[in-house]
C-alpha cells in the first residue's frame, strides 16, 4: 500500500488497540498490500508498526512481486502436483508470523458479507469456519476482533494514489459506455450489447496507462418492459431486439487491477420521444444538481435531496425507487458513504460515490444517469467523465 | 429440484438424521430448487420429508417462478427504498418455517471455502457469520451440523435432468471453442482472443436449447513463456501479440444458468512445427487413453494413470504437473470426483468430470487438451464434443 494509507491504517490500529491485522479478502488484500490476488489465497499481515507481509502461492509470486508496494513478500507452494497440501505451508508461514509478532490482539474480517472476486471471477475461495481454525491455530492465545467497521471506514476515504487509480477505472469504463452508444440501434439484443461493450472494455482497456488485467460486467436492458426493472441489483440481458423509439439501459461494473467503477447510461434507439426527452433531462438534472452539493463536510442526505427534489418537483417521487448513491472502489458496491434519504452521514475529502437517480415505470421503462465522483477539497470531481446523450 | 434429485437428497438426510437442509450458496440453491439465484440471497430449505421451500428477494420472484422446480416459493421485500431491512424479512420468513417445521437437527453449509457466483459475479453475497447468526436466531434450539460433505458426496452424481443441462452448457462451450480456433492468427493478442472468445458464447450461446443466462470465463495465454505458466489456477491475458508458429491456450469457463462446463483448448498460430504436432499428439492421446478408461466402478486412480504413463512413456512425465480430472457442473471445480495419481475414490455412474492431461515447459510452453465428460452406464459420454486440432 501507499505511504499514506500505510500511516491511516496503522493509525486506526492504534485507537483500536490491535497488534496485527490479518486479511484475505482479495479487495483488503489489495488495499493493504497494492497487490490484487489472482484468487483468494493470499494473506496481508499489517502489525502495529513496520512493514506488513504479504503471503502468496508461489503462482502468484511473480504478479505480486510486480504490484505490491511497501510489503515483505513470502509464497508457499501451491498449484502442482509436487506441492503438497496448500493449507499446511500457508498455517506453517502463519505461524511464523505468530512467532515473529506474538499478537495479542488481532483484527479480521469476521463481517463481510458482500465480497468482490478476486482477478479470477469464476470461482471464489472464501476463508468461512476453515480459514478462521487456521487464525485461530497459528495465533492462538489471541483474542480475535471483528476490524469489518474498521475496513470499510477506511476504505471509504479514498487516498490520492487510489483516487488515480480509480481515474483510470473510470477513463477505461467509458471506452464501454462508448461502445454502448455506438451499438444501439433498432435491431439490437441486449446480449449483443452486452457483448460490444465487455469486449471494448476488455481489448481497448487493457494497457491503458499501464492497466494490466481488465474485466467488465455489463448488464443491458432493452424496452419499456425490461428496463422498468431496472433498479434491481441484477439486470436481464436477453436476446429481445431493440425497436425503433425504444430505450435500452446499460448498467456497468469495470474492474482494472482490483479498482472498480460503476455507471450507467440510458439510450434510445433510433429517434426519441419528446416525453423521453423531457423524462432523460429531469434525471440529468437531477445528477448534475446532487453532484454540485458535493463538498467535504456536506450531509449525505442533502445530496440525496438535491436529486430527489428535482425528480419530486417533475412529479417523479415515486418512481425514484432507490438511493442516489454509495461507495464504490474496492469492490463494486461499499457501504460508505451511503447516500440516501435518511442517511445520517457526511462526506468526507477522498470518498468517491456513485450518483446515480433513476426514474422506473411500466409507462416509460427505466432511466438511470450514473457516474463516480471524487469528493475533492474544492468539491466534486467526476472521474473518467463521459458525455450525455439520449441518442 | 427434478424429483431423482429430492428423493436422492432426502434418502442422504435420513441417513445423516437431519430433519432440515438450509442453504444459501448460489451452487446449493440451484442443486436443491433448479433456481440459479441471481444474487446470494436466497435460501432454500428442505425438510426431511414434504416439499422444499425457496425464499427469494422479490426482485427475482418472477425468475425464480419460472425455474424452481418442486419447491414452493416465497419472497420477502428488497431492492427498493419501501423495502425496510431485507434481513429482518427474511429472519420473519425463516422463523416461520421454523416454527411450522420444528427441527432438531438442521444441516448447513458450513465448510465451503470455494464458491461458485450467482449470475452477478460482479459481487458476491456470503452468508458468514451474520449467516450463521440467522439461522440461530431462527432455529434456535436445533442441533447445527456441518453438510457440507453430504452436499458434495451428492453433487459428484448428477441427476439425468442434470446431466442433460450440462449436455447444453457444454455445447455452449463449443461455440467459443469454435471461436478461438477461427481467431486464433499471428498478430493476434491474447486479449483479443478473450473477446472473441466471451462474446461467441454470449451472443450465440443464449437461447441455445433454451439458455436464458449465459456468461463465459476466458483466459488466453499467447507464446511459449505465458502458456508454460498455464497450469496455474489463473492465466494471464495480456496485449502480447501471437508470433507465427507460437501456441496460445485456451482455458474456457462458461456457465449457462448455473451449470458450468470446464474446457481447454490448444491452437497454432500458422504451421506447427513437426515437434508441436508430437507433444500435441502425446497429450490428445493421454486425453483418450483416460477417456478410454472411463466406466462405472473404475478407480479414479486407474484413470489418472492411463493419462499419465502415456506422457511418461514419451518422455514427459515431469512436465504433466497436475492431475487428470476433477468434478464440475454446480462449480467449475468441483471436489469429487478426484482424478490424480493417488486418489482413493471410484467412478460412479452420472459422475461429470473433466479430463485433462497437460505438459508445461520453458522449451515449449504450455499444451493441455480439457473435455467434460459423463461417466454413463456403458462408459465416457464427453458432453458436447468438439473437434480437436492443433492448427
Amino acid at each position: 500500500m501507499d505511504a499514506e494509507r500505510r500511516a491511516r491504517v496503522q493509525a486506526a490500529m492504534a485507537r483500536e488497540k490491535l497488534d496485527l491485522l490479518v486479511c484475505r479478502l482479495p479487495e483488503n488484500v489489495l488495499l493493504l498490500s497494492s497487490y490484487w490476488p489472482l484468487n483468494g489465497l493470499s494473506f496481508i499481515l499489517v502489525p502495529a508498526d513496520g512493514e506488513p507481509v504479504c503471503i502468496v502461492p508461489v503462482t502468484e509470486e511473480s504478479e505480486a512481486a510486480a504490484e505490491l508496494e511497501g510489503s515483505a513478500l513470502k509464497s508457499f507452494p501451491s498449484g502442482v502436483l509436487s506441492a503438497g497440501d496448500p493449507d499446511a505451508h500457508l498455517l506453517r508461514l502463519l505461524s511464523d508470523q505468530a512467532k515473529r509478532l506474538k499478537p495479542r490482539r488481532v483484527g479480521f474480517e469476521a463481517g463481510f458479507t458482500s465480497i468482490a472476486p478476486a482477478w479470477n471471477a469464476a470461482e471464489l475461495l472464501v476463508a468461512g469456519r476453515a480459514g478462521e481454525d487456521m487464525l485461530h491455530c497459528a495465533f492462538g492465545g489471541a483474542d480475535f476482533i471483528d476490524a469489518t467497521g474498521m475496513l470499510y471506514a477506511l476504505r471509504a476515504r479514498k487516498t490520492p494514489a487510489e483516487a488515480a487509480r480509480l481515474r483510470t477505472s473510470n477513463e477505461i469504463a467509458g471506452l464501454g459506455l462508448a461502445a454502448f452508444a455506438e451499438a444501439v440501434a433498432p435491431g439490437a439484443r441486449g446480449v449483443d450489447l452486452v457483448a460490444a461493450v465487455e469486449s471494448a472494455v476488455l481489448v481497448k482497456g487493457t494497457g491503458h496507462r499501464g492497466a494490466r488485467r481488465v474485466r467488465a460486467f455489463a448488464q443491458v436492458a432493452v424496452g419499456t418492459a425490461e428496463t422498468a426493472l431496472g433498479y434491481r441489483p441484477s439486470e436481464i440481458s436477453t436476446t429481445r431486439r431493440l425497436a425503433p423509439g425504444e430505450i435500452a439501459l446499460l448498467e456497468l461494473g469495470v474492474v482494472v487491477d482490483g479498482y472498480w467503477s460503476d455507471r450507467t447510461r440510458p439510450r434510445v434507439a433510433g429517434e426519441a420521444t419528446a416525453e423521453q426527452h423531457r423524462l432523460w433531462g429531469l434525471v440529468v438534472q437531477a445528477q448534475e444538481a446532487a453532484i454540485q452539493r458535493i463538498r467535504p463536510g456536506v450531509a449525505a442526505a442533502e445530496v440525496d435531496k438535491a436529486a430527489r427534489s428535482i425528480l419530486e418537483d417533475g412529479g417523479l417521487g415515486r418512481e425514484f425507487l432507490h438511493i442516489t448513491g454509495h461507495g464504490t472502489g474496492f469492490r463494486y458496491h461499499e457501504p460508505f458513504p451511503f447516500v440516501g434519504p435518511s442517511a445520517p452521514g457526511r462526506l468526507e475529502e477522498g470518498m468517491v460515490l456513485t450518483v446515480e437517480p433513476g426514474i422506473y415505470a411500466d409507462a416509460f421503462g427505466g432511466i438511470r444517469m450514473e457516474d463516480d465522483v471524487l469528493v475533492g477539497e474544492a468539491g466534486a470531481e467526476v472521474l473518467g467523465p463521459f458525455g450525455k446523450a439520449l441518442t
